[in-house]
């Protein structure tokens, strides 16, 4: 009998980490001594809990920790994308010493795109297009000719894709600089960004709560303005959750905005077009830099995109405050009927509508529950797991890697449907999007909208610690429906919110509910831990109107930000 | 042992032509001498061929038959849709008149709402919508609160509908009035309108040609002035075959365009969103007639059908001429690279060539064969087929009815495919769309669209004799690629498309080209059978533009009409 070998993804990830750390120059590192305490391997990352951290926030690094001049920092931390674009436009910054200030891996490749790009700007004397050495950065999905797509898993690793993702080709066509690919999740289906390959992302807000995922590297890397635009995906909430997490502000397009071509999800071809479509998207640190980007790739994206139709967005960008052609009516939706939201998502609100009605020009109603809502989650599940997983279960197992801690007990090979019970799913969720046209025209009979945008929670819960995200039923729905939706942050959470000794006495739902609530019950959580953590509000307009999801998220923010400042800057 | 028993369709049929029957009043009969000789039960109308007819058209029976007034012949036969509704909104014209100069089956419901119509304008003075009083008919498949929707099977007639279909439900809100419902072929899956439920729709023009199909009962009543727009639905080719036998335009939109939900199509629930989803539109006499309804349509369509998307449609719609930007470039694609078009196909697009290049602000350019275009035609056809058909064979068998001539040895129940199976039809329909957008670009590098339209064949061959109709990968193709397209006629058939003695040297391509060769082989056809059919040609503009298809097709109409009439005038 030959002796027990050990499984093939540990050496992979093994080399895959040196492979990486060997790619960032010595002088770029962090000195150990600035180090924050409690940092663990990546493989360690995976399986130790939050309190192996301590409650450590480290925004502060790149300002203090000496590696980036003042210069550099004056571009990375006080830039939004129009001020940056200008400043490169006109030749005050070069592309270069911008793209350096946000390195990162791929920076070769980056740096010599930003070369290239001075270059072109001083010989013909006009930028190469309207995102002329914008640094982005995207989720791992994301192919790029030469680089690897692993998605965290090591039965993809040290296979440099063969081209680009149409996102990537659009982007760089408009003269934005790819620095970074970020982390994901094993599977891409936890709200966590944890891997064998990489390790687990971790919260630069406080590195006990979760990252989010699964687009949580990007998450990450925008907080500490390693990037001014980052790119993910969205099929249960993988943009939205990121940004809740992090206090940023994320948008989930409609299907057939932003190309998605080109991707490495590690499912069989073809089925988002037969199951339900993930999207692709911007994270970002303000409304403005969201809009900055989109209304670049939309009038675009038919042309890059297989996948991709005419959508409207005026460029430059009308403010929604001008634009708004009447009085404007919002929304509330508090809950979906399936998982009751914790009193402090509850609050932020009813905070918002409050901020909303003193707004001159916004009106605000409650919408009571539609009935179909409750049925979405469950809905999407279904659709999402018509393979019964098994493509990504394969990739998974093929190199022994064990499933992250998260995924234990919840991610198992399930039944492959059969033609006929995907047809019957499509119709179910026809019936349901046709119930969920009347929450636009508040009545069963009228047909004259009366809703221009709802707000309700991204989560039924506050940011939680590392692996304890519960319900995505709030952000899956919306993309089984195709609604544009996106999250705005209100404010940090504070002592007023904790609400200590006091327990929630709703009616308990399910088991979803139920789950949920030990996220609340001081006997299974110290509420303690959402301190300061960032609380938003999701926004969500009708199917496929998506600048005028931009346009609520403005009026929104506008109502709740003090003057435009993004929920980040307060924590 | 029993006596051999009849099938059960037969007694339904006969019951159902007799119900139909008795819902004509006997003064709107045609009396015995004026029927053409030739005209043959319902039940031979199936398996007797052209020869059965004579060369016979019944276009002037309207106008000779004394059954409809000078003035009822005024509003059926002058009036295009904006001059009718002008009239009704303005009181000029009462609904009722107009309603009962159209009539046909449906008349009791379309002469109440026509009374009601009539009264809410004297009572408030205004149209109770944009398109108040407009008779308008629909194909068989659209539902209609307590009346069939038989499609032509006995196994659902005498079944009432329980609810509209989400277009009936948008054209009635509108003020538009149905008159009739309309006859389709035995499982919609052929090019001719032919049923053991209803009989053969004839074509008007000439008995011995189709009358195409599925839609093919719309194409039959608009030629003979029996509505004034038809709305039927199209998947591979539906609604622009009976355009192009008849001589009509028609409209096929994109997905999202018109409210597609309610209908009965005799197919598992939830096929289209997993194969390839059919789309409704409208059949008229007219560019401007399609406009018409199509500018009160498309705005309002997501408010209806949850398969909708916000449409861009200006009302009232721009005229073309003044809208076109900048110089209008029409791509001429003269084959699919499967079946060759048939000698005057060729001449009729060159000669629209001819004159759009005449045509001030007009540049018009050759397209080379994309190589992905080939396959679309097969692609089209597995994914119509993915359920191997069997819930529509169930149905036809069910009360033991014969397949009709056309499907005896085409129509097979075939496999189901798997998930994986599906899948991957989908991925290759991604792949072969992303190939296509190099149509648009006349480059594989340039994201510039040079094209703003394509014209291309209808089909590969004239209007055929009835149940000869050959490849539907012209129209099929621009389903699976989601690509608006639309019919408009040129001319009809002249003594010198007849080429008498001259043998087609073009390489024979497969076995569909092969077949097609038949419809112009002296040996295998007598070419005169042609002489005075409608020739067409196809406009398609790219994915989800509809607005723009319409604006080509009226430049293209402009350019190929005399002052704008339509091709059956002067047929």
């Amino acid at each position: 009998m030959a002796p027990p070998t050990e499984p093939a993804y540990i050496e992979i990830a093994e080399r895959k980490q040196r492979a990486l750390a060997a790619a960032i120059p010595s002088e770029w590192r962090l000195p150990a001594h600035l180090i924050p305490e409690g940092m663990l391997s990546p493989a360690d990352s995976i399986t130790k809990g939050p309190k192996e951290y301590g409650k450590v926030s480290v925004m502060d690094i790149p300002r203090t920790c000496g590696l980036l001049t003042t210069e550099e920092l004056a571009i990375t931390e006080e830039n939004d994308v129009r001020g940056l674009l200008k400043a490169m436009g006109n030749g005050k910054l070069r592309v270069e010493d911008v793209v350096r200030s946000f390195c990162k891996p791929l920076f070769d490749r980056a740096l010599a795109r930003a070369k290239e790009l001075d270059e072109h700007l001083q010989r013909s004397g006009r930028p190469i297009g309207p995102l002329h050495g914008l640094p982005v950065s995207v989720k791992d999905t994301f192919c790029i000719k030469g680089v690897d797509a692993s998605i965290g898993l090591a039965a993809l690793a040290f296979k440099p894709s063969e081209k680009n993702a149409d996102l990537v080709d659009l982007l760089e066509s408009l003269g934005a600089v790819i620095v970074a690919k970020t982390n994901v999740p094993q599977t891409l289906g936890t709200l966590d960004s944890c891997n064998h390959l990489f390790g687990r992302t971790l919260n630069p807000l406080n590195r006990q709560w979760t990252a989010g995922g699964s687009t949580g590297g990007e998450g990450a890397l925008l907080a500490m303005h390693g990037s001014m635009v980052g790119f993910g995906t969205d099929i249960g909430g993988s943009i939205r959750v990121p940004a809740m997490c992090q206090g940023l502000y994320g948008f989930k397009p409609s299907d057939g905005r932003v190309p998605y071509g080109g991707q490495e999800g590690g499912q069989i071809e073809g089925k988002g077009r037969i199951s339900i479509q993930p999207v692709a998207g911007p994270l970002a640190r303000s409304v403005a830099d969201i809009a900055a980007v989109m209304a670049e790739i939309v009038p675009r994206a038919e042309l890059f995109g297989e996948d991709c139709i005419p959508g409207y967005w005026p460029t430059p960008s009308v403010p929604a405050s001008l634009a708004a052609p009447r009085s404007f009516t919002v929304g509330i939706l508090k809950t979906d009927g399936v998982v009751t939201p914790l009193p402090p998502i509850t609050r932020i609100l009813d905070e918002v509508a409050a901020r909303l009605r003193r707004t001159p020009g916004v009106e605000v109603v409650e919408i009571p529950l539609p009935k179909a809502l409750p049925k979405c989650q469950a809905l999407a599940g279904r659709l999402m797991g018509i393979d019964g997983g098994s493509n990504m279960l394969n990739l998974v197992e093929s190199t022994g890697e064990p499933l992250t801690p998260w995924l234990q007990g919840r991610l198992k090979r399930g039944k492959t449907l059969t033609i006929n019970q995907l047809a019957q799913l499509q119709a179910q969720r026809a019936q349901v999007e046709k119930e969920m046209l009347k929450m636009w025209t508040l009545s069963s009979t009228s047909r004259d909208r009366q809703i221009d945008a709802i707000i309700c929670p991204v989560a039924p819960h506050p940011v939680p610690q590392m692996d304890r995200y519960n319900a995505v039923g709030y952000t899956s729905t919306f993309v089984l429906l195709d609604y544009p939706a996106g999250v705005v942050p209100v404010r940090a959470f504070a002592e007023s919110d904790l609400e200590l000794g006091r327990a929630m006495k709703d009616p308990v739902l399910g088991s979803w509910d139920k789950a949920n609530r030990l996220l609340w019950d001081e006997k299974t959580v110290d509420r303690r831990v959402y301190l300061d953590s960032p609380l938003s509000v999701q926004v969500v307009t009708p199917k496929q109107r998506d600048y005028e999801l931009y346009q609520a998220m403005e009026i929104i923010d506008r109502a709740v930000q003090n003057h435009g400042a993004p929920a980040t800057a307060k924590l």
